[in-house]
């Protein structure tokens, strides 16, 4: 369990680190103006100030980070382990809206690379793969739906009929992230193909290209008032007897659940990771508003309760990122599975321990902390969706207590026998 | 301590619960579709269905409900006692955006009134107070500044200074409620008049009208991801050689702190009866939605954890309104004053109480409460600000402690003597 | 819901203020030494001071003040309402120890007599009533087993079986309070008559002497580190082949878990009340304290950390006692049965922020905080046994919930009639 | 950052492991039985069994483990570094009254020998350190003072003055661990030697055996209901004209803050280290609890509460002993003073987190939880008291937040620079 930074993680993070503070910290005030001149604003994409960094960013060798190394895939993405990528994704973290996307290292495109890199067909590869790792594309994954607690695969409502050559989709889906923006050209959609099969193998995933007639975008969701349309928003969306070849199905018919949990480990991590840059934003921020505020007779840094919440921020912030860097660590050495509490744990963690962060620099910020002039109140909304995005909390509680309660039996188990 | 309904006020909440559940309720969607519609949004006061609910509400006698009975202003407002007024605020609440202007009890005009009544002029009553009763126009009261912690009244830095029959106003001021609205025709400014007086007596109130020369709306701040135009934003203010007659001055030169301290007594305790509106509601969707959803086999209404979430929310609500009725009782019957530290006490305890309430609500939808939606996540908004407004809760439990140790100390002393 | 105190509370009040600051105050060293000084230590009525407080408690009139007035039992007890007991029951808890049993108001003989006055015969009364009410022996009420989780009635395991004309009780007790005082002479026992009955008629209340053959005391239990000998402990007893008289039974046969739910309800409501007096003797030596400690410069009590914990604690004591008077106030007027939901609130509610607030003080005071040179680590022990006392927290909570749901549920149903 | 157990920490874990399962869990009982049938209770080093322990630990070379290696002392302990002794000292701590001192690695003993082995002279070392190493003889340090804050070390008023070829010192201490026990010889005593002198040049360090005349043992300090004992309790001493060779002085006059300084960052990590231990050992206890209980037809272990409490526990003591491991890791590879702040962070983190595992764990058990029969009410104790040990956690939080403040003025002059 090593986590010092190795030689090439290193050399990364040197050249991310400067173009981060050169490059992405001086735009994103660019960025903003430029998306509100835009005639439809979720077409953020459409942003030159976007066009620019990623040339740079591409230039430098920072470019999909994400991908790790695969005998499967030789050659695709930059082959880092979980634990080299964790201090890298940090950083961009903290520059959420811009940073990710300009090294191609945005969710929801890099969850749904990894799946066509894993279960795809060359065709899929060469038709959506590709572009989606060049950059020219961008891509949805629809799994959430209006109507049922999704954190349970099997109230899953979408159906995915076969019908001759054809799958015919009919369902809702809503919260899918990055739908709003007209440049998402490609959908990886869940839905049922065979309600009536074991509980873990009725769902399959296919793919559905955007001008499918009968896809309907239906509008935007709100977070706490952010339409997010930095990075595309979150649609709903409407499938009425939606057609596409049978060859658009990603790997098996009954292995949707099995692409989802393959999916959204690293997914998981990957938001972790970012959320820490957002907590170290955060902090960093609270410091140096503190310093510059005075309130009866005394700089806000020098008073006993914002010291404490500075305090607390800290140690609570090493601690994430410890437990961050083992369950990389053991995603590495052991596999996904293996390292499937320790994925919940930080999922679980996380979102709670940096919202807590956020919201006292916030309250460090007065009134300006909750406003547009600070990055505060949009990380704040941001990091509340973590604790529903991928199952409630509630959830990965529930059953990270049941692996800990069959842990602790099997233990007096051997200590008896 | 009697905290029980007297006639007329199970008389009024009669009536007002009728028109809210028949007029307010079924009216909010319509609202903000017409907000939407409006060539300008933050011109919230030109809805049609605003216009129609006041006409509704004040010819069922609920008008001017927070006004209390004075012997200086026989005949304004409905006479209520704190007391009397709560369980009515409190209703108003739920339907923040709609029901408190529906009955031109919406906040800041309140404040703004009550400050009219009580310090204003015959000139400056007939000129602002009468059209501001009759809900004809709306006001403003600016004393929040952006470069100062504006807590503590002495870092106020808009200056007002005399010059022959007129005042000069220069500052700048943000956060101004409602200022959004090019129907809110007059401010209530804060400045200091001499910045050499004693520390409370530095400050003055003025009256500057919208269009007067020189003063210029900057921007709308938001929050979260709020503009807040269903009741006229938050403005940036900019003060730049502002020129009104000396007449427009609020009571005298260097009176501004105690005018502020007297507006803000009640404009807390209305903002916590309102609150315990939001928190209601919260509850009754929360409990609503988990008896809908299903899963993993049971309703969420069955699992353990949503209980706990019910049962710590109802616990919590009943002791924040027992609270705020023994405050308001305290203010009927010992004046405001009297009533400082239970003021504060509601001031701290209630958006704590209810951002927790509204917080496990929204988790309890999933993702949609998050969303435009619910009202949860707008309310969640407009709750999370109450823990700035009127300054910071660091301040007022500062405060209260003093008075708790001064007030132990007391008691040592005399149990000695 | 008046809570003003009325001119018999107020006279009482003054007379119970003056007794223990001039006789129960100075007299808890000398009680403490003089039961260390006791052969056997767990025999407190035997403590010289203790009787001394008692008769003059009994010429102030300040005697049974907990047994509430009824047409059934004339001229017993002090007979006042629970809105009138409580803020004299909170002035005794501060001095737990010996405030109650100088008073004659301690549990667990209070519960006693108040179940013998309601559902006693004429004979239980003459032979175990009177004396308790007169305070010259002490009782233990045996509900909880060491076996099974007691909060759910149903689970009980100790039989009480008849046999002619007498119950053969068998079975195991655990922290039955007061029961290693060898002056408590009667034990209240519940047990199954009848386990195949309905769950609520299985379980009936028995009257079992001390002295009866088949009946041991197997050891003390403690809490903490402390024995609690200052009022008798908490004993394990055995019962093997126990035989009483069947004229012993309590009300009728199955009627025990009727019994005991009135019992619980008073019960509840003292132990909360006595928990504010808890509170406030921890705020006011947290004070006290802060006052004179100097560290770093600066006496504690201008440090923004301890400021913040007393403004929390004085807003957190607020809002317990208004739902504690809330309940007392329901419980007259409306019957126990009525207050059902209030009493949970209360229960689950008290515990949790009275330790909240001691624990606090004893960080206030450093290291001595925890010793026995203040009360407050003793009083922490007490509270904290509260979680656990007549249910888990855990268990009113979910019942608590099933109550609001059912409440929500019918309201909505009625907006909809 | 490498956690890996190596071969050496490895073998010793597995001697640890079965010497911990086949002969301290099992004298736990036999330990306390022993105890009480002592003349002098807090004489725990006659314990038979105890003594049996320490030959068979020693006899497997698990003996003085805690002591690092140095080129100033080659040869004494084991020598092993903090990250190779964390995962020992956990397992130790889990029987916390029992295994430390079993392997001659209890504080405060640890402390001392540390103390001697830094800055001890030959005769010092020959005298005390070599039967302290020998596990022959106990000792005590004497620092925390009755009437000051003694966080703040300038406010330390026991004062030790030059006479001649002697040391006199005078003055008060308490929660003096380890000095009921009358077999503890040694006393090393921190005082004023020259009150005049720089704020951390003021104190000194000296060697006061038990037998010296002036020296009395007040009386044992209790923590919550225990007197502890089990570990030689805590002392009040009072040093009146207690005379002692000049010799007797460790290091040097005015080194006594630095010499304090150098002992309380092992010791504080240790500290952290066992309680780990505590924490691991409530989770298992609470695990097997809820199994085993039934109540409303469903074992405690399936109810989402209790899974809450175990999930919550499990994340928060990973995190905890991950941050517990760097530190031991920095202070390895930079030094304690290095890592400071991180030392802060864990003595901060550590009683907090493990309080609460504590609490939900007690609280599974019902008021089983709070008693003797379970190790959870003295562990709950001990580990309240690790709360103001070596300074409250408000200092501690106070301090890391400066450096946390001076951390990022620094980044933030870097990056304009």
């Amino acid at each position: 369990m090593d986590f010092a930074l190795d030689a090439r993680t290193t050399e990364l993070r040197t050249e991310l680190l400067d173009f981060v503070d050169t490059h992405v910290a001086p735009a994103e005030a660019r960025f903003h103006d430029e998306l509100e001149a835009l005639e439809d604003r979720f077409a953020w994409t459409q942003a030159p100030v976007l066009g620019e960094l990623r040339a740079e960013a591409r230039s430098r060798g920072l470019w999909n980070l994400f991908l790790p190394a695969s005998d499967e895939h030789p050659g695709l993405g930059a082959g880092l382990t979980n634990l080299q990528y964790a201090p890298l994704a940090e950083i961009t973290g903290a520059y959420g809206h811009l940073a990710p996307p300009a090294l191609n290292c945005a969710a929801p495109d890099t969850g749904n690379m990894e799946v066509l890199t894993m279960f795809g067909t060359a065709e899929q590869k060469e038709r959506w793969l590709e572009p989606l790792l060049d950059g020219r594309i961008r891509s949805a994954f629809a799994m959430t739906e209006p109507d049922v607690a999704s954190s349970d695969a099997t109230n899953i409502e979408t159906s995915i009929r076969r019908d001759g050559d054809e799958y015919v989709v009919n369902g809702r889906k809503w919260w899918i992230t990055g739908a709003m923006n007209p440049e998402c050209e490609i959908f990886i959609v869940m839905g049922k193909t065979d309600p009536e099969a074991d509980r873990h193998r009725q769902q399959s995933m296919l793919l559905v290209p955007r001008d499918t007639p009968g896809l309907t975008v239906v509008r935007p969701m709100h977070v706490l008032g952010y339409d997010d349309h930095e990075h595309g928003g979150h649609a709903e969306l409407r499938f009425t007897d939606v057609r596409v070849p049978a060859s658009n199905l990603i790997g098996e018919e009954g292995g949707g659940f099995a692409i989802a949990q393959a999916r959204l480990g690293p997914g998981r991590i990957h938001h972790c990771m970012r959320a820490i840059g957002v907590a170290e934003r955060a902090i960093a921020l609270m410091c140096e508003r503190v310093e510059d505020r005075v309130a009866f007779g005394r700089p806000l840094s020098r008073q006993g309760v914002i010291r404490e919440w500075i305090a607390e921020s800290r140690i609570a912030v090493e601690q994430l990122r410890l437990l961050v860097l083992k369950t990389a660590w053991l995603m590495d050495t052991s596999g996904n599975r293996a390292a499937h509490s320790e994925i919940q744990a930080i999922k679980i963690a996380t979102p709670k321990v940096v919202q807590e962060i956020v919201d006292r620099a916030i309250q460090a910020h007065g009134a300006g902390g909750l406003s547009q002039d600070f990055p505060l109140a949009s990380s704040f909304a941001g990091i509340r969706t973590l604790r529903f995005a991928d199952g409630p909390d509630e959830v990965h509680k529930n059953s990270l207590a049941k692996t800990e309660l069959a842990r602790q039996a099997a233990r007096r188990e051997g200590s008896r026998g």
